[in-house]
């Protein structure tokens, strides 16, 4: 017998970012401008680097959350601009710092910073970016956004702590990959929504709702992220199936299919993980290993019960442009993978 | 369209804990033996009220996971006892004072203490109760062992206080229901599972894993109770339908109806929570709005996902009669709402 998850059938495989791009449009188009204008610096390496990593095609999801969440909340005022782009700093604060943990050579599809500047500039521009990132909050003079947005800083860096001791770890349960990603990706989403309500002025409950949404978005968003790693069509994403399999990172395919397999499958995965034996021929084994663990179908509907959650924190609020436009991205996130 | 979450199909409509009752037979013998003995004292009072919680039939199921949990990894000595005691008096003793907490007047079709001996002797037994377990505990020696239970304690007592926080709010998101029901189950499901290894000598793996199968099961077992209030056959469990209601008690099932209801189903939800007009009308009215908006079928979707989370913690061990009743718990425990 099985349970069926019931989706919101049709929207599901249109599901779009488009109503949150076109809600955000005037909105993101301060943000690109503030984030070109505060990734500047007389030092000339500075805007070099971070423009390198800015320009390189992200979707800009977290700071789109911000604007959408504060428009659903009827704010009016130019603070959530800068929150936006202090939330993208701090995304990509996080990703130059992660390519210099990772030794990452690429990231969509092109050579990381670290590859073209060295890994000093690029933890360097990195804690340049965070400090604007603060001096943007600290402007706009809300101290319950401030404490949102520093509070996830500390907790994604603690996030990345974490994954350093269950890197390479192939015991790692799937509780303990929820810790790390709850920390290094949820805790940004989570922040990204709850600045919008904060700074509108909403109602206690208003702010945790957008946490829940934003916390159980960013897990589901991490975990098709996970499954396209593996499959899927990604290539537009600027990503290449086994990208994260060559960096040798635990991800939940990666997990299920470790505990599901047998002694000789657990062997594979030490070896190409642990060991680093990771060439096309293992990537190979590794994708038929997984697809024979369903370990990407169970990894999808991890990230539906995920999405589930976000879809009920969101389910009180006024039915409003915003609203619909932050369910679609639910549905849209993981519609990737379909 | 929807995602289908397989099962272990057959496994699961005739799954049951008898696997698990006959694998501890012996050693729950003796658990129950030492209960009697343990909760023995001078003072008179304390005896009474004790056993009257003690012998009102609960069925034991947090200490026979340690029972499995020790069998498991080939534990050969009498430790396991001990520690199955130590968390069979911990539960107890949250009961007695969550009754006192609650204003409960019954649990599972009997008086509550609080209501034959006053809130007083129920407060005070369960805190001798706790001291009768750290005894025990310490007996056996484990610092490891003793670290997970007074850890798992601690934050039991936490979740205690969070739920206050939570009582009565209907704004009250999934994820804050979570967080009260992973500090209040969850916890010793969790601590109870992990002591197993722990007295065995198994590895930091075993023990990580066993840690999120009690977490996870623990999960899914309080959002099954939650549902079975709301329905189910629960007569047999000394639950009657409506007890949460009545108690304005907040599960996942008032917080999916709540959240995805109307302004009319929302009204209704805080003056039935919030202010106690829970009448048997009212009763009838909650039970309609729930089918309405799905949320028991949602919550058991929900339970499954944990449940699933469970089974791989325990993928990788060794087929043994201990990990199959251990499995076969999951599933009896999702099952009672079927």
């Amino acid at each position: 017998m099985g349970v069926v998850v019931p989706l919101e059938d049709k929207s599901k495989n249109t599901a779009s970012v488009k109503p949150l791009v076109e809600l955000t449009k005037s909105d993101m188009g301060m943000v690109n401008q503030l984030i070109l204008a505060k990734a500047g610096s007389d030092v000339e390496m500075i805007p070099e680097v971070a423009n390198h990593l800015i320009s390189s095609g992200g979707k800009r999801l977290r700071p789109m959350l911000t604007l959408a969440a504060a428009n659903m909340f009827g704010y009016r005022g130019d603070g959530h601009v800068k929150l936006a782009t202090s939330v993208e700093f701090m995304h990509t604060a996080t990703l130059l710092h992660d390519d210099v943990v990772d030794e990452s050579d690429l990231r969509r599809g092109k050579s990381t910073a670290r590859m073209i500047w060295g890994n000093q500039a690029s933890v360097l521009v990195g804690d340049f970016l965070l400090g604007q990132a603060f001096k943007m909050m600290v402007e706009v003079g809300s101290i319950d956004a401030l404490d949102v947005l520093s509070n996830a800083a500390s907790i994604i860096a603690e996030g990345e702590v974490l994954q350093l001791s269950v890197a390479k770890n192939m015991e790692t349960t799937e509780d303990d990959y929820l810790a790390v990603i709850r920390a290094k990706t949820a805790a940004l989403f989570s922040a990204a929504a709850e600045v919008g309500p904060i700074i509108a002025g909403a109602t206690k409950a208003d702010r945790d709702a957008l946490r829940s949404y934003g916390t159980n978005l960013g897990l589901a968003f991490q975990l098709v992220d996970d499954v396209l790693d593996y499959g899927g069509s990604a290539q537009d994403l600027g990503k290449n199936v086994g990208d994260d399999f060559r960096e040798g990172k635990i991800t939940l395919p990666v997990v299920l299919s470790y505990r599901r397999g047998n002694d000789e499958a657990r062997t594979f995965w030490r070896s190409a993980i642990e060991n680093g034996n990771n060439d096309d021929a293992a990537l190979d084994k590794a994708l038929s290993l997984i697809a024979q663990s369903n370990a990407l179908t169970d990894t999808i509907a991890r990230a539906e019960h995920y999405g589930a959650i976000a879809r009920d924190a969101l389910a009180p609020m006024a039915d409003t442009p915003a609203k619909s436009a932050l369910l679609e991205v639910i549905d849209f996130c993981i519609s990737r993978v379909n």
